[in-house]
């Protein structure tokens, strides 16, 4: 493959994590430092920046602020939820990417983000060859849900997990602290798999785990739900109940879903999410002390507990997409091929972009228990490599050091 | 003073923190030290352990876990409520505690807790003096709340501001990361005082603070803090509020007083806390995207993100408990004497159980700003210092390797 010239860009897409910049890096260092890459702009806001002409010029910041984005979590350029039209129904934001990178003389497209976001690369791939236009497109992973196929896991998962492990032991011992009998019903992310809900488990390995996990891959039944959480109360005293914001009844209908609660005298839909909706429940059933506590976006931006590995592996995964893109890889993004029979290995490969997007691999059925209220010894098998080290991240003022950006718009 | 030969209780009280335990070692590592100490029992569940005839033994547990207890969150001899009479009143129980101590020989009792807890260690012990039961006890301050008179701060405070502060940075940078503007309000614990709501300030020395905080030393006037809202909407497109949950309106009414607010057509109270109730008033008033996150009891109990000062201040005042009680001190908390001139300089002293009980230490009016949405200097030089150093917990499954007891029950 000849050497393709020209200038690069790489965006960030979706929800955030906390190892999401530690891929946006990657990319950066990777970029800056091949010959053939002659300028390294970052999207504002995703593909949105690029639509907008607002490119924050990448070789302007200081090297030390892009050493520092391997701890900061987040989006540093800024993310969007924006999904491109398909190209044979709406070409406008096609032509528009092409004249922004015809502009900018853009070569090399990074995209980081999940599978909607493989979908606008295999999207923006396909029409830029259609087009003549010689631009090589790598998608590199990320997500807490763990959801993508095509690799072994997702960036940003692990350290995810290792939050919602971590903050399940310490939660535990708290709620076991009076005599009185107690029920935590903890929510974590997740509207289509239990990858990360399932993560709770590790907990218990160290004797700190939640008793009953509820995921999507599995119906629930709120009375069935009740007499589980009834049952585990008779014999403990307590319940510890980690569940995904994604459970649904057996007709699809989301647990969560504010259409069908009950409303206030003003119309408007009760506060509060699923776990206090749930919390509301238990009380009412079995008339105990009920916490519900929801996990919101601390599970995904807490890089203060993030898995050393995962934020080692996105990083690489950056790398790997300019590498790849450079010897004439396109259209593909970057997989994981983890091996965990002796020890754990991990191999990059690549993956056709089309395969990838907006698929969902969920949590197999039989990484599942048989009643659907927690995992098997598989689960743990696969997540145990994963959430390896804890980053030595710099501080100032006793509180992390993240990156500040000069962001500076390209002209 | 003689030398007073006997065994010793250990109770823990109130609300857990991430260090108790960091005392309760120092209690027990220094009570099991002392040649005088013939025994070292443990409360289950505080003052109802005695009550109940409910003591560990401690003398029989694995000194690496007694070792453990420092990186141990919540109370891991279990804690209660429990509010003594007083002994004028009704001595039933008094008669309990003194009929425990005489089976098991009691002559030292150490009490960890707040100012309930300061209160139930007086009371206790105007009752063993004038019943001519010679008996030393010491109070140990523990409350995330930091609202203890008579010590610079107290223990389990400094841990709870730092996971306050650092999750503020966190979520601050995972709000920023659309572009469609958001309103995050994130609710702190703090009944009576805006300590630890305060601490979220310190997240603004690393760049990434909220724009307005509201603690309970000021009055609430909904109005006000819509338009403030606002203010900092219209001038940067987003807005970070931190609000302590004993926030009130000038007739001292709670604004999260789910009495005085709106019920579903089923009669239950609204669901949802403080967050979520403040996170639809802005909602509805200023039309914009609005997420409300609750702390909850995550911002007591994470001691993987603990104050390596505070963790080792907390054990050192169970040390100096016991210490103090050898030498003859009894009806005395151990508190703080902090300097903070030239350097961070902490001594040990002892001050009376009575100045102490029952009584609240808010935040000075003049460290908060005028417009009460915001902390002075005053306050960012009082809390730095304390937030000081990572403890460096030992890991087992690359997760925190907690405290088992075997808790034994004395005979």
């Amino acid at each position: 493959m000849s050497e393709l010239k020209g200038a690069c860009i790489v965006g960030q897409s979706g929800g955030p994590t906390a190892v999401i910049n530690a891929s946006l890096q990657g990319v950066i260092q990777a970029a800056l430092n091949a010959d053939c890459i002659t300028h390294v702009y970052g999207a504002a806001h995703g593909i949105k920046g690029i639509l907008d002409d607002q490119l924050y010029d990448m070789n302007q910041e200081d090297p030390e602020e892009i050493d520092l984005l391997q701890y900061t979590p987040s989006a540093a350029l800024g993310s969007c939820r924006y999904k491109l039209a398909d190209p044979d129904d709406d070409d406008t934001d096609y032509k528009r990417i092409l004249e922004i990178f015809k502009k900018y003389d853009v070569r090399y497209f990074f995209y980081n983000g999940g599978n909607d976001s493989m979908d606008t690369c295999s999207k923006v791939s396909r029409y830029m060859e259609e087009n003549g236009y010689e631009c090589r497109i790598i998608g590199v992973p990320k997500t807490i849900d763990n959801d993508l196929v095509g690799t072994d896991h997702c960036p940003g998962f692990p350290s995810a997990a290792k939050f919602v492990a971590t903050t399940s032991m310490e939660v535990l011992r708290d709620a076991h602290v009076y005599d009185t009998g107690m029920v935590i019903i903890m929510e974590v992310m997740g509207r289509d798999t239990g990858w990360l809900t399932g993560a709770s488990a590790l907990a218990s390995l160290n004797g700190d785990g939640p008793d009953l996990i509820y995921m999507p891959e599995t119906d629930f039944y709120m009375d069935r739900f009740l007499a589980e959480v009834k049952s585990v109360v008779e014999r403990k005293g307590d319940c510890f109940v980690a569940v995904s914001e994604g459970i649904h009844y057996p007709d699809g209908t989301l647990v969560s879903d504010t259409e069908t609660r009950a409303k206030d005298s003003f119309g408007h839909a009760q506060l509060g999410g699923l776990a206090a909706m749930l919390a509301d429940e238990v009380k009412i059933a079995l008339d105990i002390k009920v916490r519900g506590i929801e996990l919101s976006l601390l599970q995904r931006c807490a890089s203060h507990l993030a898995s050393a590995r995962d934020v080692a592996e996105a990083r690489r995964a950056g790398f790997v997409a300019v590498e790849s893109a450079i010897k004439g890889a396109s259209d593909k993004m970057v997989g994981f091929d983890c091996k965990r029979d002796y020890g754990y290995y991990c191999e990059f490969k690549l993956v056709d972009l089309a395969y990838v997007a907006n698929k969902v691999k969920t949590v197999p059925r039989e990484w599942i228990n048989e009643q659907g209220n927690g995992v098997t010894q598989e689960f743990f098998d696969y997540m145990l490599p994963l959430i390896q080290g804890r980053p030595d991240y710099p501080m100032e003022n006793n509180m992390p050091r993240f990156t500040h950006f000069k962001r500076v718009l390209a002209k």
